[in-house]
């Protein structure tokens, strides 16, 4: 089995620069562990709790931006999509489209995502079982496209809270494709600061330990130079000067479970 | 207060005349008794569990049929949206437009919806608290309008299950829009059927009653003169036939509380 | 179909004094409506949050007071027991021992209160679905004793919160046993305040009313002249004032369902 | 921090040959990778779900057992106690007296337990959260004793099913005292089996890994030479011939988790 993979980026995009830092900084850490790197972020982010909640730089500009960061820095790039017309100009300017949990059920965003025959990542809903992401594999695979991952990001438990059940990383196996566990929303507290999602940033480091040990092909980690600033997620997210150490652990980790 | 009404139809639009025939009954036991009737069918199944459970009879041909019941009938009719680009004529044909749980967090759709100056009808979230129907409010009404309907559907309650907490129904209230409580969509067993969603149709009728009990300002019972034949929903509806000794019961009960 | 019984009281036991005002207040307001009474105390509270709640008269001077309301007012009277030696004595003073809920699955304490030939009321715990309750009556059922009651008092749902589960009333009655359902507890936020547990009494009438709609055969409702004086579950009790209102409504409700 | 312990045995005692074959194997393991070992077994299963569920050889021949066992291998034993007359018995055979989940909360257990001086294991309740252990351990330490162990063994998680919380490991260490994951009674499945607990006896190793990962002081996992034989907890043990790899794989993970 392979090193498990990082994906990781500012959550929301904000700068070009922004962007280059943070590819810069993190692609050069995992290529100094050993690990892959897909570089994420978002040009939209369309389900904020609230309407006042900062929306992003917009999918032109984005995309643009994502593009760049690919080409210079030849690291994989994962953005997410939120409607059927968004699937084929992402696909063009980067690797990875991400279904968001809330949408993982919509039939056609699945379908239009699929056809461009970027690589999928589907978001498990805070909603759905582990075993019933089957019929979203299903529903992907239709298109044709076996390039599928899927993504842990903690169930419903109670109100304002989630629950990260680490049997879904093995049960979500069981369709044959590689398994993501995003420690970032994980850790998300839904609506828990009224008109925001609040966050538990001490659980990040724990809860990606644990995922590994259990045995998963990659981990989410959103990072920011400095997570208070974050125009979205800082509650839950890593500081950078943090993630090296981290990761090193992650490694560590992960080459006793994979061995 | 006044007396609750009835939003009950076949789920999934099949025929006219089948959408007919479910109308002229339903607006007859409804006058009858003195209690609002709302007539809903969806024209799209945007999220069906697999990919094979049935879509539906397609926009153009749903809005069609929709709008005749409502000329025919003079009842108002509500559907469902799934994106952006249905809201402005599914408003020209229906009265409601009500926003799928999976989707109350989409702001665009909010907006979209709100801006076309129909009744919205938000189905809270399995995921959301009560309490944070709040912000989705008030994205409705930063487009000016004020015409907006909370639902109860169920809350996620550990894998494959719902659970109506009935203290939803007041907390949504003090948002000062009327309540609806599904009592059909509650009793969903989500994925419970591998392929498809079950249900646990038995539980419907003490459920509605339930919520009257408590007071709310309509129930949603999705109703089919066979439920065994619906191309959807099927195991959580109520047989047409047993509808008017259940909506008595909820005149009844109505009744009282509402003193 | 009988008419609903109202189990009530002060939940802790003060003074004979005390139990006398509220059991001579409530058998009235009960007789006038026509509704069954059950005095309901507790002479210790075996299981509070913190050391510091407290505990109460103890059982020998608990029970003196309890025989003399059954005595005083020819009302049956239930209290809990908490361990073995509790229930024969108990037996001897009251009418119905109650279980609570996290002693549910105790084997011994079921069989040694079954043995007492008194009614015992089982409160289903916090952890245990309904249709797990067959578990438990076949336990006391195997003393020769057949009077059982079964309680919903709430379940588990994410931290420090219960819901109600409104299901559990006919799931629970398909045993063959009269169902209770207890409003006060149901509302109680545990470990919502620290050292103790908060509540929610503005919750208690709704769902009262809701367990009445679905069909239930009493409801347990404490309640205190001052609630924020008593004991303990001040936070979820109903004033004394507000009872009569209350169960007026409850008897109108009970009325329609039972016809 | 030290090298976690392993916490394990038949879970319900059968024979002293049957305890001393365990005890052997699991000793010499635990020796030979420098972990340590206490000894586990139950003298009486007092919460079976159901009657016909085998309760144990009882406490006077249980703990003569366990005595011969901590003589003979000189290892601390663990046994849990259900009522105030087994503490003093029991803490003169061994060394740690443990609460049961669903008596985590019965303050007059704690305090007799806490009284004799030995070790207290508290399981936390599948109905408590992690920070609301504050209350349990002070009830204990208020008997002067701070000899405490706290144990995870899973959260009520909807109906039937458990899920393990590993955020609630740091939670409780926050109070300062050691903390077990109970791995073998977090895969059960609360009446899962109508009479009796199911289990997913193929998560222990992945939750074991989780939790060492997070970091804790001890493990628990039960164990049988064949699991199905075994009168209780069979769906959810280890065989006796699998616990070395899985052992060796724990301290190589606990080895870069304490570094």
């Amino acid at each position: 089995e392979a090193t498990f993979s990082l994906i990781s980026g500012p959550c929301q995009l904000e700068t070009l620069d922004h962007a280059r830092m943070l590819a810069e900084t993190l692609s050069k850490t995992c290529a100094d562990l050993g690990i892959g790197f897909v570089f994420k972020a978002s040009f939209d982010k369309a389900n904020r709790t609230s309407l006042s909640g900062k929306r992003g730089v917009g999918m032109d500009e984005g995309l643009t931006i994502l593009s760049k960061i690919r080409e210079e820095f030849g690291c994989p790039v994962l953005t997410d999509v939120h409607d059927i017309g968004q699937c084929k100009p992402a696909s063009e300017a980067v690797d990875v489209l991400q279904i968001p949990a809330f949408l993982c059920r919509q039939t056609d965003l699945l379908l239009a995502a699929g056809e461009t025959g970027a690589i999928i990542n589907v978001k498990k809903g805070q909603f759905l079982a582990p075993w019933d992401v089957q019929n979203i594999v299903e529903k992907v695979e239709s298109t044709g496209n076996e390039k599928i991952l899927l993504t842990e990001r903690g169930a419903s438990f109670g109100y304002n809270m989630l629950v990260s059940d680490m049997r879904s990383l093995p049960i979500m196996a069981r369709t044959g494709y590689p398994v993501v566990f995003d420690a970032t929303h994980s850790v998300q507290l839904p609506g828990g600061l009224g008109g925001s999602t609040g966050g538990q940033a001490e659980f990040v480091p724990p809860l990606a330990r644990a995922a590994i040990a259990v045995g998963c092909a990659a981990v989410f980690i959103e990072t920011h130079e400095e997570p208070a600033r974050s125009p979205s997620d800082g509650p839950n997210m890593v500081a950078l000067a943090d993630m090296p150490v981290l990761l090193e652990r992650l490694k560590a980790l992960d080459s006793i479970v994979k061995q």
